[in-house]
């Protein structure tokens, strides 16, 4: 067997999210996952540290698309027009060919009190990095934190919405109506309201 | 020895922060904390489950004020005038007595990645936390998970501004007018500046 492997890291994600369904997250062994996708689990460790990084490797590569969509705004983008670049960018994340994997990897995440705080935890690091990507171009600090937040909870807000199983609007499009709709609700809580 | 220890949980805490300075995070023992303390280990374990709660123990009181305000805001309070509420209650935790342990507490945090992970993570709960009090009282759930943020920032900035060494003014007014100004940065991002 070649080290090349076409789609290893698809076909070892997929065969690990079938393995948590049917046996659950804690009960599954690297060994089984490579096992079913068929290849072996050297192939496995090229692709994920462990078996959590299937479940949380994306999000690393979500924070590079984001840091570097902000970095790579023109420089008299807004902070806002920054979260929409960001949003924008993670799109090349969420194909319709990945559509089926989301609400999987929510059902694995919901029932496992500790993967909760991994991805609470992968959030608040992703609005870190964003703050200071934000802070970076010259936004001042607790505006890109804000930013950061509002970014996040956009991201995380479309996510589920695109991740939905009766969902078939493009995640593009969703982010779009989705940081619309919270710069909406930031301008009432903004007011008092 | 007695089991009451006047101001024991007080004397640990300074104990501990004291040796962590001197000796770092993971070089002090909880024995050591005792012993500088002048009390038993027993004594120690009957108000930190570990050397960490010293530093994050009070984010679970905290935790508790918020949401006890949130929960206690009258019917027709919007979810801005929570947000002032449990700002407001969480100010019985920042007196002037403690004003002094919270930059060591900081700096203790700031020198150690896996201390700043876990603050991240209990800001992340804290957010959490209020977004489904907010939630709870009949606020939509994206603008409850918005407000919570913005709720959850204000107190951060408003507990780095008041443990600044420097700082004079008492908890309640930082925090009221970081409030103010993060509403401000909010609805300038909302308008898309």
């Amino acid at each position: 067997m070649g080290r090349w492997e076409p789609n290893a890291r698809d076909r070892l994600e997929r065969a690990a999210l079938a393995l948590f369904a049917e046996h659950g997250y804690d009960a599954t062994t690297v060994a089984q996952i490579a096992d079913r996708a068929g290849l072996t689990k050297s192939t496995f460790f090229r692709h994920f540290a462990d078996k959590r990084e299937v479940l949380f490797g994306g999000q690393d590569m979500l924070m590079e698309l984001f840091t570097g969509a902000i970095q790579a705004a023109p420089p008299t983008a807004t902070p806002a027009d920054c979260l929409a670049e960001a949003l924008a960018a993670a799109a090349v994340a969420f194909t319709p060919e990945r559509h089926d994997l989301a609400p999987r990897r929510q059902a694995v995440i919901a029932a496992h009190s500790e993967l909760q705080e991994r991805e609470l935890l992968k959030r608040a690091r992703l609005a870190a990095a964003m703050a200071e990507a934000l802070h970076a171009r010259g936004t001042e600090d607790v505006t890109a934190r804000l930013a950061a937040q509002l970014g996040v909870l956009a991201f995380s807000t479309s996510y589920a919405r695109w991740a939905d199983p009766g969902n078939q609007r493009p995640f593009t499009e969703i982010a779009r109506a989705t940081l619309s709709d919270l710069q909406v609700r930031a301008a009432s809580l903004a007011a008092g309201a």
